[in-house]
């Protein structure tokens, strides 16, 4: 456990992700027995508190905002692993008292920067602290984590990357993108590049299209100041929406190696249909939430997205003619993500003409085509839509359902994502995060959406999201296979 | 209905299949209202019994054999359209006094003949019928149902066949393969062809190897006049497994109707790889059940195997280097059939070697090949066998089973094979009944069997059949997937 051994400094520790993600994570790998024993935590603020304040209040906070049952004993461990180290962070002559408060306690030498700040601390906070030299190396490793938003599109995100490239290395840059810590998104790889038997399917001779929803049914809440400014396509669907994408369709990697995997998830990224005038009008829509305006921090005319769809065609032999259909929104009736791949009709034929070609082929009455899904939230599983014969005397067809429950299992908790991310950021495995080419690629192809283009329409809360998104698939003869944006169980 | 209408003439009305199996078909399709109104039963035998003797022993046995639910009105409505007819078979004047009470009476012009008799009887009814004028059609149809044994080998089968076909036409015989009655025998072309996700991964690129296996838990009974001079070979492989094994494996047929069908069995069974005399020793083996020589009816140096296990090649381009292993006996701990596809693994690399080229393929440790298996009896549905990531905060993955289980279902009620097979006669639907050319090259495959060189051994009754089945296997690096032969859930 030598090289986990870390000092983890986070900036802006009396915030919202520290108390609700960062500390309750901690907690489950002490728990668990995943800390390494030399693991402290300086936990930085502006507010004047004292240790046992700081304290109280984080753990006030957990109770609060988590369903996190707390152990006792494991939170009096993580209490003494915990400084807090009041400092304003955008006073740049509070770093030297920082130097000094690092280098004269006996902490690990190796360093986990943790950024639970605004981008617009950033640049204060790289230079700070490289200009005191806290980033010099005296372990064996200094890793900075950062949380989204990696800027508002390419041109800031390159200027936010430059600002920190000049004071650490890309292979020290760990880009959280939490949606890569579920379980059934790092599942998708293990599923695709385990099993034997769906490779060979993975592609445009068996696959009609796929489908990424991901619902919310909670509206802005209270982060209009943040939301109103970046609407759905940046918040949502820059970053997890494509994620899951790019390891839904990417190219089996050469190895499962950080860079190998993130490798093939470049190359697809580069490999997306950019939006045109034309299709910026025809291939995505905007909507949202009637009441939106009336939200504590949003402007009165915000014309904001909270919902967006989307058709993303990918340039390659594979998904040649795949379409990709992306959805995401707020207030709508479920909390839901996942990957939906609806396969081609069999080409069985069933009747013959009397010149012996097929005049009727493939689906008899009763069955559909074969639809896999990929649950990732809130139920963890797989299932597989199949058609068999009606159990009967007759010779019909009907759908049959394989399931995989991961999360129905009694003894499953699954563990959160933040736990595992932040473990793979003290052992410096980057597989799961998002390095530079892919945040590029990225910015690029959601920069060349025309939003002044797109169809905009309201919808009502609670509701499926504007009707509109219906006829994006249905002008291909296609449909919604599940729960949102079309729920008939939901919306009746 | 009125296609279906006809007089159902079964010869052999006191016999165990009339009683256990053709009845309680009726009463079925009586309940259920799948039988035509015109519909009479001329059951034939040679007892001297009343009308109400007849019935009530029919209804004794029924109770007594079969775990029916006697529907009282269905019965009632039965019992008015049996007429029991008394004649010797044997006794070739006895056929003018059938011809009579036939024309006698005002019965359904369609004759549906089964015989439900040993096959020594069949050229002597043949005859008898024919020579009676009984068999010219006076209505749409006259078809013929027969049962197994179709012989002992290939020339047996033939004299057989020659004999029937001088008074039918192939179109008329309906020979039953009670296992081609059975929901998930009829559920495999179903799986395979209805769906699109199959047929792409069914052949050698993706398949490592297929098994059959059909477990009895019964012994010899009081089939063994029978059963000693036939064995597990021809009772069991000959036919059902066989047939099952060609349903698996064919290539799509052309259309769904029946001698597209039989065509693409026909093309798969003469694609056999037959056995020498060298294969005959290594590929093959028999085992007999301990105090199967004590049996009632057994002689006493009976050599009758009532298990084999065999591994069988078939000579195409689908099935290259693909084996399929089959396996059935009596005697063994459960009753169960199915059919197990085994995939090869991913070829996904795992691990690179310095000059860039893969050094560990495929499976990670906790990873196993997928397995497909297609459940016949007595639970009927498919389970899939995938890799999935273990719920935990590693990358370990864990084996995870996809299930589909029809017969687990509340509402389910499997219907008998019976009763589909006998309202398929009616209907003229030959699909599901063995073809004159099938038969042949089933025969021929086994006949290729030198029988004398097979290995025997015994094996203890309710245990998993001889040891040596394993080898069969094993020396393949492979091994038995499900139950039986290997079951470590029933012989611990």
């Amino acid at each position: 456990m030598k090289e986990l051994s870390c000092t983890m400094i986070i900036f802006g520790s009396t915030g919202d992700l520290t108390q609700r993600k960062l500390i309750p994570a901690i907690h489950q790998l002490q728990y668990n027995g995943y800390l390494p024993d030399a693991f402290r935590v300086v936990a930085i603020g502006r507010r004047e508190l004292s240790q046992q304040e700081y304290l109280e209040n984080l753990f006030e906070a957990m109770v609060k905002h988590t369903k996190l049952l707390i152990d006792e004993y494991s939170w009096l461990k993580i209490s003494e692993r915990i400084t807090y180290y009041k400092m304003d962070l955008t006073d740049l002559e509070d770093y030297k008292g920082l130097k000094e408060f690092l280098d004269g306690n006996d902490f690990p030498l190796n360093k986990l920067l943790y950024l639970a700040i605004a981008p617009e601390l950033f640049s204060v906070v790289v230079q700070g602290l490289d200009e005191n030299r806290i980033l010099e190396e005296k372990g064996n490793w200094i890793r900075l984590v950062l949380e989204k938003p990696f800027g508002k599109d390419l041109e800031s995100a390159k200027s936010l990357n430059e600002n920190i490239l000049s004071a650490f290395r890309e292979d020290q840059i760990f880009r959280i993108d939490h949606y890569l810590g579920k379980e059934m998104i790092q599942n998708i790889t293990m599923l695709r590049f385990q099993n034997a038997i769906f490779e060979p399917l993975w592609n445009h001779r068996y696959i009609d299209n796929i489908q990424i929803c991901v619902a919310e049914m909670e509206g802005v809440g209270s982060r209009a100041q943040y939301y109103d400014h970046t609407g759905a396509l940046r918040d949502m669907v820059q970053n997890h929406l494509l994620q899951t994408l790019a390891i839904a369709a990417m190219d089996p990697p050469k190895t499962m190696n950080a860079d190998h995997v993130r490798d093939a998830k470049v190359k697809l990224l580069s490999q997306l249909g950019y939006f045109t005038e034309e299709t910026s009008k025809s291939d995505i829509l905007f909507g949202q939430y009637e009441g939106y305006q009336n939200e504590k921090d949003v402007l009165d005319d915000s014309d904001t997205e909270t919902f967006v769809a989307m058709k993303v065609n990918i340039h390659n032999e594979r998904w040649k003619g795949v379409p990709f259909y992306l959805a995401t929104g707020k207030k709508l009736p479920n909390k839901s993500a996942q990957v939906t791949v609806e396969f081609k009709p069999p080409d069985q034929c069933l009747q013959m003409n009397e010149n012996e070609s097929c005049q009727v082929f493939a689906l008899s009455p009763g069955s559909e085509v074969n639809v896999l899904e990929i649950k990732i939230q809130p139920e963890e599983g797989i299932s597989l839509r199949l058609n068999t014969k009606k159990p009967s005397i007759t010779g019909e067809t009907v759908v049959a359902k394989m399931e995989y429950c991961q999360s129905c299992k009694n003894s499953y908790n699954s563990p959160d994502a933040y736990e595992k991310l932040l473990l793979d950021v003290m052992r410096g495995d980057s597989t799961r995060f998002t390095r530079w080419d892919e945040l590029a690629l990225s910015w690029h192809f959601i920069d060349s959406i025309h939003k002044s283009q797109v169809p905009r329409y309201t919808y009502p809360q609670g509701e499926t999201g504007p009707k509109q998104a219906e006829e994006l698939l249905k002008r291909d003869n296609r449909k919604w296979w599940h729960r949102f944006p079309v729920n008939p169980g939901a919306t009746k």
